[in-house]
């Protein structure tokens, strides 16, 4: 039975209210705006894995990249674009030495997820979110399950818009 | 609907009329010898997330720490030791600068997985693993799915058995 991790129950139940926010500055009459996440999918703790990350430099970030049956489906068959329905999340952590692990192995080498610091999310719905390439971004940050504001958000589609012939999206299946 | 992945259909295949081997090399008559896993658990791949984990030196490894059922409903409720029928893996790769992301980015910040090099598991049954803690230890290499030879094994108890307080297993639940 899966079951629905414990901060996403608190996100879910803070955000509830809230569906989408739309920005709409900067923008001409008739052009479509971008569409962000204002609500963690509900569940995602719970998604297959879909590959890990590690991010050095000013993210010094340690990740899990997880999906939904949709996306994992998506990704085992080889199928691109990915279809509607489509869920991507993006787990985060900061990248801390465990010095539990290297008393025991007698070195420096093991590093594991300390704090967490935000979970992300691509969302395929190629109709809501035609402006970005058929997918809605959101982030939100771990201490308080709060949506990156605006600015930060309109980072997100020219940056995965670098990477097209993945459909826009940075990570690869691990086996 | 869980689905079994590739690799793990593979080399149950391979290894599907061996049930286990026993090491039996220099144990006193009814002395209990410790017992590793000769195959794979089926359907591992689709597990949900314990943990990821990096170690560098050697292993060089960009891990992924997944867990069945009881494996994550124990780790959930705090409650330890785990019970019988708990199995963890550990799905290890190499730890490689991913050079698709980095131009993207611009700078040399990301390591994604590379080959996949090994999977390690714990499986607890008290009683049929007594002799090491109630921890049956598996290794199966990536490349051909054959567990780790008896000179191997024998490093995985001593070694887990340093982390008494979480029971003999490294690895935390990442929230």
């Amino acid at each position: 039975m899966k079951r629905i991790g414990l901060l996403a129950i608190a996100v879910v139940t803070v955000a509830c209210l809230v569906v989408s926010f739309i920005s709409a500055s900067g923008k001409a009459a008739g052009e479509a705006a971008p569409i962000y996440l204002a609500q963690i999918p509900p569940g995602y703790r719970d998604w297959r894995l879909i590959s890990v990350a590690h991010e050095e430099g000013n993210l010094n970030s340690l990740g899990a990249i997880l999906g939904n049956d949709t996306a994992i489906k998506a990704y085992r068959d080889g199928k691109l674009p990915f279809p509607d329905g489509t869920i991507i999340a993006a787990l985060h952590y900061r990248h801390v030495a465990s010095e539990e692990n290297n008393k025991v192995f007698g070195r420096a080498q093991s590093f594991v997820p300390g704090t967490p610091t935000n979970v992300q999310f691509m969302v395929k719905d190629s109709i809501k979110y035609a402006a970005t390439g058929g997918w809605g971004f959101g982030h939100f940050n771990a201490s308080d399950g709060q949506p990156g504001d605006e600015a930060f958000m309109k980072t997100c589609f020219p940056c995965h818009a670098q990477t097209k012939t993945s459909d826009l999206v940075f990570t690869h299946y691990a086996p």
